[in-house]
């Protein structure tokens, strides 16, 4: 077998080479599959064209307003840098953008605060961000998930149960939304006032894990606007629901919102985990937000072609099509019950 | 182009299909790449072959003692499991493998104790684990890793500075090595007084991103015995020093132990993630440990080839044989000094 080493990859390799992760160096003459095996650092060392690569996958499906998009492996692994993100924005706005303080530089070496702050992230009952530590504070879906792992002392307001159906319930769903918002941003008070302050609050568009949760656009649209308010980020986390299964690519479009989110989040279907943000929320120097390997470049290749396939083949359209009939066939058996079906609380 | 479906994959599809990253389904017929572009959620569909490939790869070089292996995407995902692993195990020492109170169940959703417990992780000043949240904990060797992020109040020993050449510094060094793990004992004491029990010892075998920093077999073997004394579990991070670069295709075989230790994480050079463990610390219930993808069987299948490439080539001697020459050319530099070089402290 032979070698082939990307030529790109060979004319751009630093004096310290990528960190540990190319078991056999590049001399082996053994594996063919060099793209893959010596699967670069994307942050140090990303192949000549991925830039390019970029622009054509997850570049060309950003969200409103979003101008960046940061690789990484898994759908957890987005969410905590996501959440590092935020962090290291709201900590920049505080210190005015100034140099950090030696106290800050001393004491984060040893997880004391001010140099690793009390920041919290306001989350939403039910909510399913992950299962790291970071995430994992932010989830509320199972104990199965949650038992026996230390947590931060972070805010969790309720997230909106809404009656059906939902033209009989108006009144009443407009004030169950009302009152989760109101519990928001007494939390965001409360913990501001408590030393550990709202950086960001994160929230699925629909709560998927936790139940398959809807709000309406109102609550979302407002929920952003006390976001924008308290000077929190606003993180909308579409590891469930990007993709294209709303008949929008992100179910947040649904909002019809021109500047939805300081971060969007994603993985599962987009094949490689990362998030996008706005310009403003890039941190201040690299390597702030970094991991050996960053994604996967080839699950890139990979995600250009999956999205040639959903334009080629309209499967938008085709979603939205097949989930009206689907829902007409849903109402219909709510008016004339099948004799195979019975009802469940 | 067709779409070549695994057959073990479509008899082994379950009803509730998995999680959400299957971004076409398993019935377009555009992608021939489905092993690729259809990756499986291992937890829930693993390919029939997985059990097999993992015997192939991961489990034929699992360490002394370690019968259990769990794949996971990257490095900081497999230390962040491996925590977990070790939180849920202590946990359950605790309450005497009792199914958990109530009280727990209740407060867990919300972040609070005894559900999410005051439970630490002991890690050394100078150490790299990863830079998610929980990962971060336990990191302590650059300041851009670590500003401006949450952390928990976690104990944090010193790594030994040894003094070079250890010849010359046999007294001393040894005093160093007793010095940091009379403080690592102590720390140990201190934070059960606090309420935050050390569930677990983190250590790479050679402290890499903290600056090369080395300690002797007998430090390590007094340490895992301390964990031993203390109810800990002992991890042994060797997400950079796996694969083969000290001689040994694990850097802790050079402390020459059958039971060296309780967990062991690796990544980078190993080209999946994960970490081995005891049978001991095996969850008492599935799902405790998941996430959507747990890795990704394409790269199991490099490591099988590549340590077919390890095993023929001899390689593990041939770094043995080549570390040598190059420690005897450093030697010979130090006692006569190359005009090209100069000291650098």
């Amino acid at each position: 077998m032979v070698l082939k080493v990307e030529e790109s990859a060979v004319h751009s390799l630093p004096p310290p080479t990528i960190p540990a992760s190319t078991p056999l160096g590049y001399e082996s003459d053994c594996l063919t599959i060099s793209a893959f095996v010596n699967r670069p650092a994307l942050g140090i060392l990303p192949p000549e064209n991925f830039p390019d690569k970029l622009i054509e996958s997850l570049l060309s499906i950003a969200p409103s307003g979003m101008t960046r998009v940061q690789t990484m492996a898994c759908g957890s692994c987005s969410n905590e840098n996501a959440f590092k993100t935020m962090f290291i924005w709201y900590r920049n706005k505080e210190r005015g953008y100034a140099i950090p303080s030696e106290q800050e530089v001393g004491t984060c070496m040893i997880n004391q605060s001010p140099g690793c702050p009390d920041l919290s992230i306001l989350s939403f009952m039910g909510a399913f961000h992950g299962r790291t530590l970071g995430c994992l504070a932010t989830t509320h879906s199972k104990v199965i998930h949650k038992l026996d792992i230390p947590s931060f002392d972070w805010p969790i307001a309720p997230f909106p149960k809404l009656q059906y159906p939902l033209e009989e319930f108006v009144r009443e769903n407009a004030q169950e939304e009302a009152r989760c918002l109101e519990e928001a941003e007494d939390l965001i008070v409360k913990w501001r006032q408590k030393g550990k302050p709202v950086a960001g609050i994160v929230i699925e568009p629909i709560q998927a894990e936790g139940g398959d949760n809807h709000a309406s656009p109102d609550f979302f649209i407002k929920l952003r606007n006390i976001a924008r308010k308290h000077g929190c980020a606003f993180h909308v986390d579409e590891v469930q629901t990007g993709g294209g299964t709303t008949g929008k690519f992100w179910a947040h479009e649904h909002w019809g919102l021109d500047d939805p989110a300081d971060v969007v989040s994603f993985s599962k279907k987009l094949l490689t985990g990362g998030y996008y943000h706005r310009d403003e929320l890039q941190p201040d120097k690299p390597y702030r937000i970094f991991n050996t390997w960053m994604g996967d470049p080839s699950k890139n290749l990979f995600l250009s072609e999956l999205l040639n396939v959903i334009r080629r083949e309209n499967l938008l359209e085709e979603v939205m099509r097949s989930g009206k009939t689907l829902l007409q066939g849903l109402y219909a058996l709510q008016v004339r019950p099948s004799p195979f079906l019975s009802s469940h609380d």
